[in-house]
């Protein structure tokens, strides 16, 4: 039927929902079904559930990502590399810094930004373990530090302070990393392991606040033995130049510290809010088939958007395993639409359980409901890390990309 | 003979100079003839002629130093790690921040520092290219730099740019050095190798003043074809935190730059001038046995000496090669010394040559009078490097640490 204009699919966003959307949507659709087009800002996916690693430098950046043509048929998909500036609900287009892309249907998986709670000085002066570039310039921050301490005739011990915020997942991940470190910088740089100092504040009165207390238990005493201090109930005033400015019971107290990574708290992309869409810290709260309450043609998935979880009438947190699910059932949705035949599936959160790692061999977690420690946690982890390449890569990324000392 | 005191032979610094005192006086001496100290700041040596390297980051800095400990017969010469504050000379002691050593002969052997010619700011804004921990910090500032410019939104293209001050021998090696690396940091950070600047500012009118103009035409143009740019006949009048100020022709010109590493001349030690020796830029005008003068027991070699090169009446450049002569020579004249017995030698400097490494695999030089350039110098450079190990170390030590992708 000449003139019969394929659908447009635009997804923006090659992380775990983004890549997980178009992998399936270029099994499921022909080539003369539709056009899509995937819009990422590098040409390379990275695990984000992964950068604490490589801002520790417990593992080379170049591990956690690869190219998006790796696992995209370009035959099928028309991948643009390019950043969002906006997207057009009314002109139904998106608008890159590159030009313009109309759609049909159009999957927002832009992933998060980091959200400072309006703290003073945090954007300015605190790390973030964001994405790639970010995640390398802490290693790098870090070497820094510890490589000038040596050269100064009046030695500044704090830069060897390293102070984490947030005892978050991410926090608690990146200080197991960091504790595996620190021991290994110190030789590279000749530092007595004693001057190094490594603090984590958290303002909740809990470390991994909704994970079960026995495990947290676990996990704050293994850090502690490893040398990381603990300051729990105690919020971040103020980040500095030299530092931070913490508060306890209207007592506050100055921190010098060379290093401060902000670790607490992930918001939606400021692209949502910017496009006018209705949301709350950037996230949007989508209806059953995961889209923006109003627009039949937009589905939001990932660290932007909000599901409930009907069980204790919170979000979800977000995470990779809850991405990749959206864009499963996103993909599959827009086929229906597609094809205009079939019926649209509500989307449910099939929660595996969550491991949270303490460096390389050791964690803490909760999988198919089981609490497991140790070594066979640490073992879980790495299924988790290899999994999420199967499933949007197969076998050959998992061989590529995957972690294999798993004992 | 009970009573009869050993003399004490106090050696200060373990660089090529000191260790090679320290190992001839070991091998000449009998325990029972005189009680050796060797103090250094470190309790490892390095081979200042190779930290051009480290500093660029192609060589590690493990690789370019090893424990006094390797090469010193403990049973023969007392090592005691520490700084030296200064010399006592009527008290005929050194005075260290851990405690005094008196000594009957005393070897000065404290290595040079940076002559900044009083330029405003150099000292505190560039780096140089001194230790092992300066070595480091060039390596990890310029590595931070490249991290740091994908986090910005707005680049700072200047982050990229480099300058070396001096075309002579470290700039000049430094910068084959950096050539070599800069591919290697544009993968590692995912920068485009156009936005790098390295720039080379020299004051004379030409670069490595005294060499062959044939072997510094070849040096040049090499490095100019590896993206170098010279700013030749062009002084620096200032360094500040963005980069430095030149001047030409009474025309001023600011040049941002992230990194600026000065490796534009050497003096002697501040020790040399704090302890009352009369000296010229920290370096004293030895007489023939290399002793400062009015001082029969204290010699002085390396860079804080200064020795006349009769055939052009100018002072002999401060090289390795030179202060491992001289070292030879004080460990056979302090022999005679302490035994009463035989001549004192005049020292002379018979000079071998010198190649300048324009990277791994390129260089240029004068050896046994015949000019040598392309991989056969390369080759003679790396002869050069493991020569000095030899000397200091013997084989074992070439073994360890010596460089043998030769060709």
């Amino acid at each position: 039927m000449i003139g019969l204009r394929k659908p447009k699919i635009v997804i923006l966003g090659a992380g775990y929902g983004g890549l997980m959307t178009a992998t399936r949507l270029q099994k499921s659709l022909g080539v003369n079904e539709a056009d899509i087009t995937l819009v990422n800002k590098n040409d390379y996916h990275y695990e984000t559930t992964w950068l604490h690693e490589a801002s520790a430098g417990t593992l080379h950046h170049d591990r956690v990502r690869y190219p998006v043509e790796n696992v995209i048929d370009r035959s099928k998909v028309n991948f643009v590399k390019g950043t969002v500036a906006s997207i057009d609900r009314e002109g139904k287009k998106v608008v890159l810094e590159e030009g313009e892309y109309p759609y049909d249907y159009l999957v927002v998986a832009l992933g998060g930004e980091s959200e400072t709670f309006g703290i003073k000085g945090l954007k300015e002066y605190a790390y973030s373990i964001t994405n790639v570039n970010s995640a390398r310039q802490i290693r790098e921050h870090i070497e820094y530090q510890f490589a000038t301490y040596n050269t100064e005739e009046e030695k500044h011990e704090d830069r060897l302070t390293i102070v984490v915020g947030g005892a978050g997942f991410t926090g608690i991940e990146f200080l197991g990393e960091l504790a595996n470190r620190i021991p290994e910088l110190c030789k590279e740089y000749d530092i007595d392991q004693n001057k190094v100092q490594v603090l984590c504040v958290e303002a909740a009165p809990s470390a991994l606040p909704g994970f079960d207390p026995e495990l947290v238990e676990y996990a704050v005493s293994l850090l502690e033995r490893k040398g990381v201090e603990f300051r729990i109930g105690t919020a971040i005033k103020e980040c500095t130049p030299e530092g931070i400015i913490v508060g306890k019971d209207d007592q506050e107290e100055e921190i010098k510290a060379g290093t401060v990574v902000w670790a607490a708290g992930v918001r939606g992309n400021s692209i949502i809010e910017a496009s006018g869409f209705e949301a709350m810290r950037g996230r949007v709260k989508v209806d059953q088939f995961l889209r923006a309450p109003g627009h039949d043609d937009v589905f939001i998935i990932g660290d932007s958007s909000l599901v409930i979880n009907e069980e204790i009438n919170r979000p979800y947190p977000p995470t990779a395993q809850i991405a990749m699910q959206q864009g499963e059932n996103v993909a599959k949705n827009i086929s229906v639409l597609v094809r205009g035949q079939g019926e649209m599936q509500d989307f449910s959160f099939d929660n595996k359980g969550s491991v949270c790692s303490l460096g390389e061999d050791d964690a803490i977690g909760v999988v198919f409901g089981k609490k497991v420690v140790g070594t066979k946690a640490s073992f879980m982890k790495k299924m988790v890390d290899n999994r999420a390449l199967f499933m949007i890569g197969g076998p050959s990324l998992v061989m590529k990309k995957g972690k294999f000392k798993l004992l």
